[in-house]
């Protein structure tokens, strides 16, 4: 059978787990799901139909068991900005972008996995994923600002300037609306906060005060529900409400084929599987750890790319697994995928039965689920953390959230990979390196600026902290040659070889140039301590025959008093 | 006094090397000049303009003092290249052209001097240089067949069509030029070869061996002239020669202001000043450490700089320090910058009297002069020993090395810079890492894979052979978290860190996230043998709060047995 292994070893235990976060995870994903593809500039049944199959295929290939995938809030950003730059207003048109743009993002993440891949979001760094997601937080909460105050402000306007329009139409805004979103703010936080305190102090079952707490966004979006319809705000007031969403399933069909629409799409595209699969593994990652599980980057991308390539056919958008929404299903106790099963069988049910109950659904009441869903991403106490430890990397989180800010999402993440990658060159290029003597009468030769130690006038032992390789080829031959120049009285060089661990051809040149011209200036060198693998590969390089076996130790102390003795 | 130190220390006895010295290398540099400029396309004046002021300005700038400034093949190339995409044919905007190339690539120079950029040339990895240096050799000996054999082949083809014409044309050549050709290849080789031989079996003076024997290019000009002036060879047969020269020195002139060609010429400028200057560095360093002297990268910019902004005020085109020409000057025993200006002086001379000797000099002769002089560059021993070493390293070789044949010289630098830094950063992205034991009773631990060591059940020693940064971030923890899954009995782990150099903030986060991810699966993680550098970043950190310092060890043994005692 080709059953996914967590079938083949179900427990009947671990039913209760994945029945409540099932349910749990559902009740956040319903509203969440909605208000993300109100952030995409789509319809609400384009975000759900995202929730169904995706979930169901995910747990067939991915190889998270508490991954919750389904829309995600920077991935709905970026899928909004996308389909607004290819300039088309017909709906249709528009959902067609957007289901083509999950096809693409399933392909890419195909074709990542048959490269293998999976290792090229290592150059994604800390500071450039933190500096990325603090101000794609910081652009997602803006843009439903216009929502909670009811303006109308045109799309795609730079974060700067949406504030400034903010802050002088704000008298223009709409009152009625404004006095919903603002409630709607207010009571998603009493329920995270205080009432989730409340309940603590009363000592209530932890699975029930997640599941309370939890509701929030679904009280928030029954309760403007009911207010719109009673009162009749969308009719008397003009209040903007979710509208009609046709009930039932979604249907499998194909993105209309248009070349010119996928080479728009493209880059786009690239960078959402990118994206989308940084942010599920490491989610992924982060819980599988603490239970002891494994999880396999090849199978994840896998799994994201089936979710994909079915959220494209059966209507909806670009996929991945969400921060909250995982963290929800691991913590209320999933065991398995089942859970994500569970959670997408009451997805299709509502979409099934309860789709007329969201006509009366306040957009406002969205907005303010999805504010709280981002604040949380700005990451402050990393910037701060960052700064302490390393200013030139808190200066690169800098640069990478303020270029996501003011200019867009690709400038930013690609201005921090390059500057990541030009730091960590800039710094291996220039290694450590110190001249080292003998500590007392010990066997232990340390920093000669660090500790007081003994050193022979005529030998110079010399300790390079970095594999040598191209870039710092030239900063070691000038340190050595520059070392040479300050102690006129040498007649031996012993290079300490403890930190090396590789040595390319660029390097292996070097150290043949080094060694001649220390010949011709009547110094010998010497190696100490060279590692296995290096030894390996060095054998049958003529530079090692040039400096003879004779002259290479085992330890920095054997080659001082060797070199001594031959006096 | 402002004048360079070599002028204060001069001492009469470096008289007699520097006057040898100046007088073979202008014996050289006049026929390789006038040689170099016909393989850019440019006047013989231009390139005999090129070689007096700017050998005499960079004697002023520069820090070596027996590089020998001039025309230098690769540049020729390139220069040629760069105008003959211009598609100007008229001679004056030619040369023009050839002047603002120079003054830019001065200007640049002096750039890169303000922005300390000297260390630019260290991503310049050696199997790169080299794939360019030899695909340009054959590039520019392909380039002067034609004139050897008297054939007219459109400029700018690339060198597999250059092949096929010639081959195909080869019976359309021109019989009285070809002989000329091949009976000046003819002479050349054997002024290199038997000739040199004969004189050292006859015990000459090793002075005048060099004298005699770098004369080979003077005299197959001299009687390449002798011939075709005696049998009207220019008239009777259409023999090829140089022709008028102006005669005096360079006038002092401003390249004509003109922002469309600065635009156009500005990135082969670029190009220009980074391999001008890695050519001159790279000759320059491997002549002073032979002498204990230093070569300071930022005053050779400056050196540089000069020259080529000297050449273009003076009718000069790019130039840099020859390979050749500097060993001829070094190995003849030039003391100091005397000997440059000494051979700048006799170019000069040569410009003011000797003009007219070169009317009937053919061009035939000055491109079996270019022929023999790049020859030697085409370096198929590196790829040899590169390919023993490393095939991924030769892989990288090659890729330059036919990019530069078949597409361009920009085109193949730029890939093989990209994936070279691509190919360190994947390797730096896998580190070595190694489960450890004792070695014996001894307080040595090892690899378990590679010697028979002592381990306990409960304790797993890590070794990581590589400083953590964000792209090895993922691998490390994969690694440790798939080591705790795979040894299920373990309750510690010891990270030996003795060949961390730096850990940077993602490697930082990362050890946090190992660190929380093993106390969740009950696991105690300590570090051992961590270095002063990196512990005076740690101090401050939450993690090593977290890790607790009674957690941390001066060495492996020592945190093994405290472990164990614990227990």
């Amino acid at each position: 059978m080709l059953l996914p292994s967590w079938i083949k070893t179900y427990q009947t235990a671990q039913l209760k787990g994945d029945l409540i976060a099932g349910v749990i995870v559902a009740i956040v994903l319903i509203p969440q799901s909605m208000a993300y593809g109100l952030l995409a500039g789509l319809p609400a049944e384009v975000a759900l139909y995202s929730s169904v199959l995706p979930i169901i295929l995910y747990t067939a290939f991915g190889s998270s068991r508490t991954l919750a995938i389904g829309p995600v809030g920077i991935m709905s950003l970026m899928t909004g900005a996308t389909i607004a730059e290819l300039g088309i207003s017909n709906i249709d048109e528009v959902i067609n972008a957007a289901n083509t743009l999950a096809l693409l993002t399933g392909i890419i993440l195909l074709l990542m996995r048959a490269a293998r891949l999976g290792s090229i979001i290592n150059f994604l760094s800390h500071p450039v994923v933190s500096g990325f997601i603090s101000a794609s937080a910081i652009i997602i909460a803006l843009s439903q600002v216009k929502h909670i105050v009811g303006l109308n402000i045109t799309e795609g306007l730079a974060p700067y300037q949406a504030i400034t329009h903010i802050v002088t139409q704000l008298p223009q805004g709409h009152l009625v609306t404004s006095i919903l979103g603002v409630c709607s703010l207010m009571l998603l936080w009493w329920f995270k906060g205080p009432l989730a305190n409340l309940l603590k102090k009363r000592a209530f079952n932890p699975n029930s005060i997640k599941f309370i707490s939890n509701s929030g966004p679904l009280i928030v979006a029954v309760t403007g529900t009911l207010v719109v319809y009673y009162f009749h705000l969308n009719t008397r007031f003009e209040v903007s409400v979710v509208g009609y969403i046709p009930p039932g399933l979604p249907h499998i069909i194909l993105p209309n084929y248009d070349e010119q629409l996928f080479k728009q799409l493209l880059p786009s595209a690239l960078l959402i599987a990118l994206i989308g699969y940084l942010e599920s593994v490491s989610i992924a990652k982060s819980m599988a750890g603490q239970k002891r599980q494994k999880i396999d980057a090849n199978k994840e991308l896998l799994g994201l790319s089936a979710a994909n390539v079915s959220s494209a056919l059966s209507g909806g958008y670009p996929v991945a697994g969400g921060f909250g929404r995982s963290m929800v299903n691991f913590t209320a106790g999933a065991n398995s995928p089942l859970a994500s099963i569970i959670t997408a069988c009451l997805v299709g049910l509502t979409l099934s039965v309860l789709t007329p109950l969201f006509f009366f659904l306040p957009k406002a009441a969205l907005s303010a689920v999805i504010i709280f869903a981002v604040l949380p991403l700005i990451d402050t106490h990393t910037l701060k953390h960052t700064w302490r430890y390393d200013r030139t990397e808190a200066t690169l989180m800098l640069i990478t959230f303020l270029t996501v800010l003011f200019i867009n999402v690709e400038s930013g993440i690609l201005a921090g990979i390059i500057i990541s990658i030009g730091l960590y060159l800039h710094r291996s290029s220039q290694p450590h390196i110190a001249v080292v003597g003998q500590v007392g009468n010990s066997e232990h030769y340390r920093n000669i600026k660090r500790y007081k130690v003994k050193t022979d006038k005529e030998i110079l032992a010399i300790r390079v902290d970095e594999n040598l390789y191209f870039a710092n080829t030239n900063y070691l031959e000038d340190n050595i040659m520059g070392l040479v120049a300050d102690n006129q009285s040498i007649n031996h060089i012993v290079l300490i070889c403890q930190s090396i661990s590789f040595i390319d051809t660029s390097a292996l040149q070097s150290l043949s140039d080094i060694l001649y011209r220390l010949e011709k200036a009547n110094i010998q060198l010497h190696l100490a301590e060279i590692k296995g693998p290096v030894m390996d590969k060095l054998k049958d390089t003529e530079f090692l025959k040039k400096i003879g076996t004779e002259n290479i130790f085992l330890s920095t102390h054997q080659a001082i008093t060797t070199l001594q003795a031959r006096r």
